[in-house]
């Protein structure tokens, strides 16, 4: 026997009351039920997202929110500003191509968030800009970039949107949608939600409703007008995924039990044991600044294959991590805590690298990690 | 207590065993674990769409395939030609103007199916068409389109494509997929595949394949072609509804174990036995001709209000079943028996509609459709 861990950064582990939730029988979208299910739902939504405004619910996974957050908002030929610090903003450049935009890309060295600045000087030389992409947490790198800046940037271009990506960030840390006025922010059910991957989300702010109507593209099953015109009635556009939103329903319940400062303050403590925990075990950090609490990207120690240790946790420790993506395979591995995650969680992730690393011959004290996490878990 | 009973067009009910499977714990798409259920999924997916082609899993409900259908296959100002003989046929054109194509409409009256010869005739005065949309059960309807009279007609054209809208007909009867010659066919999970709504399913000839090549548009989310590679792997694109995959293995289990034979049998005989049983209770079917095994559309009887009939179906006797769409709003009500449906489905579907009749003071003899579909679920 085996047990199994899982911590990719998503899909999370999914809370036992919300698959039996998620077991109940099926019921029909167009009938009363769904809509109490789903008024519940949409209230959660904005409570969770800090927002007066409708938060869309898509079937669809999270790159379905960030495609719609483009062909909704830019018709071919607009000027869009991508930051692209790892494979999810590479993402949001592609999509924007393909959409027809105009792109200026900020490359900015995975590993690092983006500077302000350069979007506040891109801004400054080109105000025609119509759309600026960013990720909250970048996945690819484990790095938070510093949304609430950039909303206090874009917020004085009175026909510009900042779109945030929020899919690793939203209910991990603090994102004030609307007190710091960020236009359009994203997640998707199976990262802090806890729930199985199938649902997108977006919050759409008034402004970016504006930009919205004078908008040419090809948006159909994601058409944000159509399903904001449908979901303010407790109706999707389209069949909606029953069982996973009868499943958010139990999800939001819980984060409300915990309140947003209590689901935060645990996640940064978790975030802050893993660091120090890896740390004391004598690896580094791959993040050279802002490290995002959702996830650990650790760089692999000289000499070991990062793919290496990501394989060892699954096979024999039974524990899903993640390894690098693109330029990064075998150079980092990376370490999910978002969500449905406490203290020994954290507790087995270090002693397991800590066995790998050992089994594969890396010279680590076993037990040094661990004592490092457990001094900041006990701080709480 | 009122014990509720799902008779809607989509979602249907989901067998027990099916909702305990997706309650096991979540596990992760990039892992072996992953990669043996979606190569076991695949394989049951050519199986039930009678196609050695590979069957793409989308998150997404159908629209979704129905628009990556669209997308992928035809460029700004090509030729489509779309039968619109409901609701759903409607959908067809207009995702096809939303992406660029000339389209070619062919009306067909609401409760008729398409005369092939109007599609040969079609295209016989513009070869230069690409592809052709049609439903094979048009759900608003209730009405089946021959698709393989259709699938002939286009065959000998070497580059234009048949697509078909299978979402309320693959699992209820046959679509022989590859002995007929259909291009794409799409379904979604929430209607014989009995699942939860969140998938879409669509098969790709090497016809369709070699038309994708040459197209441009804005496919990103949806884009098959990414897709069909990773999948090829036993992976996909972005991430995949994992929960609803794995609960799509347990119903491909079923669906073997009960053998398409077995499965078109028990639709045939039960949607035999409901349109039995209503014209015994002195209703009238709304389908003027080929109705389809997937659900049955019935008149309102003079001076009753259908949407009346629907409304004390599901209040006073907690049976789900669907009204009218569009013009035909109160003037029918549609009861499903597509999936996980058997013989006293129909019986008690029957029985609730002679005693909602009653009740709204219509003259019906109690039990008269009763003994009628009893009749016929005996003689199996």
């Amino acid at each position: 026997m085996l047990k199994r861990y899982l911590l990719a950064p998503g899909p999370t582990p999914v809370p036992p009351e919300v698959l039996l939730a998620m077991a109940r029988p099926m019921f029909h979208h167009r009938a009363p039920e769904f809509d109490k299910v789903f008024a519940e739902v949409r209230d959660g939504l904005k409570w969770l997202f800090q927002t007066k405004n409708n938060v869309l619910v898509l079937a669809a996974s999270g790159t379905g929110g960030m495609e719609g957050s483009v062909s909704n908002f830019l018709s071919p030929g607009d000027k869009a500003l991508t930051i692209n610090g790892g494979k999810f903003g590479e993402r949001w450049t592609k999509l924007c191509k393909t959409f027809g935009a105009e792109v200026t890309e900020i490359k900015v060295e995975w590993g690092r968030a983006v500077d302000p600045q350069t979007v506040a000087d891109a801004l400054k030389k080109d105000p025609g800009i119509k759309a600026v992409y960013v990720q909250a947490s970048e996945t690819s790198t484990g790095v938070a970039h510093d949304v609430k800046a950039l909303a206090e940037i874009v917020k004085p271009y009175g026909e510009t949107i900042l779109v945030v990506d929020a899919i690793t960030a939203l209910g991990v840390f603090d994102i004030k949608t609307d007190e710091w006025g960020i236009d359009v922010v994203i997640t998707g059910s199976q990262k802090a939600l806890m729930l199985p991957p199938g649902l997108a989300f977006v919050s759409v702010s008034d402004k970016a409703w504006q930009l919205a109507e004078k908008v040419k593209n090809t948006a159909f099953y994601f058409n944000f007008k159509k399903e904001h015109e449908n979901q303010q009635k407790n109706q999707t556009a389209y069949t909606p995924a029953v069982s996973l939103i009868v499943g958010l329903q139990e999800v939001l319940k819980m984060m409300k039990a915990e309140g947003l400062e209590g689901v935060f303050g645990r996640q940064a403590l978790l975030a802050k044991a893993m660091r120090e925990g890896v740390q004391g075990a004598g690896l580094a950090l791959f993040p050279k600044e802002s490290p995002s609490d959702a996830l650990t990207a650790i760089s692999a120690p000289e000499g070991v294959d990062g793919q290496a240790i990501y394989k060892n946790l699954r096979v024999q420790y039974g524990m899903t991590a993640a390894g690098g993506q693109d330029h990064l395979k075998g150079k980092i591995f990376r370490v999910s805590h978002m969500g449905y995650m406490d203290r020994f969680d954290i507790i087995m992730a270090v002693a397991a690298i800590e066995m790998v690393l050992k089994g594969l011959g890396h010279p680590v004290k076993l037990g040094s990690g661990v004592a490092k996490a457990q001094e900041i878990l006990m701080a709480k």
